[in-house]
């Protein structure tokens, strides 16, 4: 019988691969609507699954990162962008869109976790910390965006994304603080970005904006 | 009574403050016109003040970025965002632009004097730590403007901003050469890039540009 | 009589520099498309010609970057800029446009062959150091475009470019693999890529791309 360790790393490689997944399934939307060819969508893809965490070790200055050590993963993101293209058609993509976005929010708790992990084991200070959880959870669906020649979904749909993954992450510090044991500290911090962004996604709840009447130059 | 040396680093820290201040509110102008929400104003507010800085860091490896060592600003940046957004008023719009000019300058010969300087200091030759100095002082406003889906400002507007800070740059790398006293080199640099910047604003200088009969493909 | 050690790396040299002014060519006729100051077309040229190396190198955690080593093409790059502003006609352009696409292929092989060597080098596991052989010839052009508010061309126009470094990529990697000596295997790398490339600019191959009649939100 495994052990609860053991339970917990499969657990987290599970949500991790279907968090990557639909991050890239994003991508590949994406890059399908803006009628990218073959490699646009692979670079997109790409992006949207890797891009934060990629963005979060540069900054945290972390090699290797998750996609050198892990290969694999590239190889299945260029066979889908292939099969995709062969495959996908216009009636599958309102279902996609809708169908990946609670894996996705399983993502946003994951890699907020992580990275608000990641950053304090090296030393970073807590507010710091936790915006490279956000980063990490968001920054590969800015930089698909700004590739893609839109302004990024995430900074003007008014719909809490980045803002599930701010509170995640001070859940994870604050559990830190208070010697909450590390698994239990993990699995709070994710479950309340993830909780928070289902709740949000149900109940239609929406940031505030900027004054709309606000000139536009 | 203080020693020339605290006066220095007073004078310093309250120039930073305001610059960083300056570089903030164009982003949360430019987040507002682009009707972004309250995430995506923070973010390019972010972009803008610590862009510049946080790139320059990268490029020369340096660690930690100032807004780890300094999470203070980070909280004020959240709360100017949130604020904005029940305060600002149409009406305070032109008003800010033309407000921050001047703190912009400033921070324009700040930053350019001390990314020169850290960049020489690891060892760069000249002219690429010059360049340092100008990504610090302009890639803010450039990577503010790309997340806003623009072409940057900085790049088509024709006003003198990078080239005072190329000026700026020089003035601290002959400084050095010429074993002027650290501060005073300093302040030579930053005070020529403001100079340069406020004497291009008041007498509407304007850099040349590519033929404008060229073909928009 | 020169051995033949020295005939590669003056082959190398000249190779390299060839493709820095390709690349920053096509910053050149991009920034003056759209109409940008002088600052603006330096700043695109810079990004076409060591963008790509420059991100490479971020991602590798190398230093010192090409042109902090060898500033001269810096000072290349901005009298380029400037003589461009006063002497090129609107006529030139189609002419530079496709007189550039041959020393742009060579560059593509260069690029893709010492960027894989050199993440190899580093210990980078096969496909991703492909990928960062690929990321070197292309990431300069993909800046370009993003900073020009425009999808970048390399993502969208079907026509192989990418493609050919990843193909050239894995062809240094089993000349590796076969204990091919290294020159050779640089050429036999950089030769196919480059090879590719001609073949698909003449014979118009073109890649797959999404169903065009997808919805375009």
């Amino acid at each position: 019988m495994p052990n609860q360790d053991e339970i917990f790393t499969w657990v987290h490689t599970a949500v991790e691969a279907g968090a990557n997944v639909a991050f890239a399934l994003s991508g590949l939307l994406a890059g399908i609507r803006k009628q990218l060819d073959v490699v646009g969508i692979c670079v997109v893809m790409g992006l949207a699954a890797f891009g934060g965490g990629t963005l979060r070790d540069v900054l945290l200055d972390r090699r290797p990162f998750f996609w050198v050590d892990h290969p694999g993963w590239l190889w299945v993101l260029i066979g889908t962008a292939v099969a995709a293209i062969y495959l996908l058609r216009t009636t599958h993509y309102e279902f996609t869109e809708r169908a990946i976005q609670w894996p996705d929010a399983l993502g946003l708790g994951l890699f907020t976790a992580s990275g608000t992990q990641l950053a304090l084991a090296a030393g970073t200070p807590a507010l710091p910390a936790v915006l490279m959880g956000v980063i990490s959870a968001t920054f590969g669906g800015i930089l698909r965006d700004v590739v893609c020649n839109e302004i990024p979904t995430a900074l003007r749909d008014r719909r809490p994304y980045a803002v599930c993954a701010f509170v995640g992450g001070w859940v994870y510090v604050f559990a830190v603080r208070f010697e909450v044991p590390p698994a239990t500290g993990f699995l709070l911090a994710a479950g309340s970005a993830t909780g928070l962004r289902a709740a949000a996604l149900l109940s239609g709840w929406s940031l505030p904006a900027g004054r709309t009447s606000a000139p536009r130059d």
